[in-house]
């Protein structure tokens, strides 16, 4: 069984701190730390992990135990917005694995940081327990500065722990989600009313794809503009019916793309579903990927 | 270190040979089987192995030995030429290693072949002693029936082993190649004339690409006809490119491309390009790719 947990941390600017925090995960037994991302504006680390639940079980306690000593959010100002010094630890179905062991996880590694740490926890997306809380954003909405009052209501008491911040760490939000690709499509053109008009086109919020998040934005030192977008689900909406989309909408105003780009980790799929749609490729099969077949026989 | 071996055996019609040979490579410590398939009229069984050098070796002496004790080339009736019980062995680089790992390994186990059970061998491709012998369609030509005659020249002394076949297992090449992916794209049309003009314009050895060699054959069950190819190194002739160039030359006749498809294994590498084609993807290194992320982490 393989689930991706990424974990979300609130410091982004001392590299000794945020090594030691990725040293003492990479130490647990059954963990693999795949990649360790900072952004000093952002001032958050995104740490992507990999292993089965019991592993990222105590991964994620370890991190969580290391981050409350280090980081102290009434200290913190960043771009980003924040609500814990460990903000956010979504788990994600790789391999052998299901949605359903993910939100079980989910839910066990959230009860365990309440009662350890006497941190309160809110369950989101896939995880969540109403749906008013599964989206991020919601429950973020204020941030750590507005915590303490957004907890006054009962509205907003946690999935877990007591019904108050920690006093420097916060609260932690911790969920299961589909894996997420970070795609933007860059227009060579600077004119950012088109790919402000073209996210609006493709963004679920606004009457576009279901699965995918969008906004314009500029690309100033390039001087060209960018379709910035998470998409939430790439089995259901891919990532090529959403650039093919994004093509036809930009040949609209007399703009072509430029180009494309993936930031950070994709899952093989996507990139296979979108060589399978372009190629027209008939009775093809997952297994017929060479590694596939080789992690299959291991 | 990762290399495949894909054996190709002179037997296709008695399953229970087959499984007898397949489970004998199975048995053998650190090989992977990955794939076995048999096609009764070609009277040939392809296997797919995968592992390091020395498990590769172990495995295919261990083949050898049981092929020659239960076929008799001199009873055999395919569509498929062959020269011998093993047919041919290719060693290719997967990951880890380079194609002077293959070579090194093809040697090896050539002279061990010779050695061990008094067969000539044939050195071929990128293991070959000399250029004459790369390509195996020109090492097979005359086949098993034709050997102890060819033999009989000095030019085709064999790199190893007696100068004249083995009585009932003729004789084996073994080599170092690329991945080959058998690819065909299928047009939506019953003209034989226009897939086999499309063969010849895409195919090296009448002047198209480096490293396709191509056909056009009639599918007659389903009425339309097919540009059948092998790609013999995907890294220097993308199958995009091939696929875009057959559908440019296929409008040329007003003919439409109806789907392509891909005959067992494929490097995800080699889909990975293909989508990275059509997303214009900038910046995108394979690293980025999950799978790959969590292999290396291993």
């Amino acid at each position: 069984m393989l689930i991706e947990c990424i974990p979300n941390v609130s410091e982004g600017r001392r590299p000794e701190t945020i090594a030691a925090l990725a040293d003492a995960v990479r130490a647990v037994p059954g963990v693999r730390l795949l990649d360790v991302s900072s952004d000093a504006s952002h001032h958050r680390s995104v740490l992507t992990l990999a292993g089965d639940a019991a592993a990222l079980e105590r991964a994620v306690l370890t991190l969580v135990e290391r981050a409350i000593a280090a980081i102290d959010l009434r200290q913190h100002r960043g771009e980003h917005p924040r609500l814990g010094a460990v903000d956010v630890v979504p788990f994600v179905p790789i391999e052998g694995a299901t949605m359903a062991d993910c939100v079980a996880l989910a839910r066990k590694v959230g009860a365990a940081l309440a009662r350890r740490f006497d941190l309160p926890v809110y369950l989101y997306e896939e995880a969540a327990s109403r749906p008013e809380r599964r989206n991020l954003e919601d429950i973020r909405r204020g941030e750590f500065e507005g915590l303490a009052a957004k907890m006054a209501s009962s509205a907003w008491a946690p999935d877990f722990g007591p019904s108050h911040p920690h006093p420097s760490a916060g609260a932690v939000v911790v969920g299961a989600r589909m894996p997420l690709i970070a795609y933007n499509v860059n227009l060579a053109t600077d004119r950012l009313d088109v790919a402000k008009r073209i996210a609006a086109a493709i963004r679920h919020s606004s009457g576009g794809y279901r699965f995918v998040k969008a906004m314009g934005v500029s690309l100033a030192d390039r001087g060209v503009v960018q379709v910035s977008m998470n998409l939430t689900n790439h089995e259901k909406t891919p990532i090529f019916r959403v650039f093919e989309t994004v093509k036809r909408e930009a040949a609209r105003y007399g703009v072509v793309v430029l180009e494309s780009e993936i930031v950070g980790l994709v899952p093989s799929a996507a990139l296979v579903g979108a060589a399978g749609f372009y190629l027209q490729l008939e009775r093809f099969s997952a297994d017929q990927v060479l590694e596939n077949k080789l992690r299959q026989a291991q």
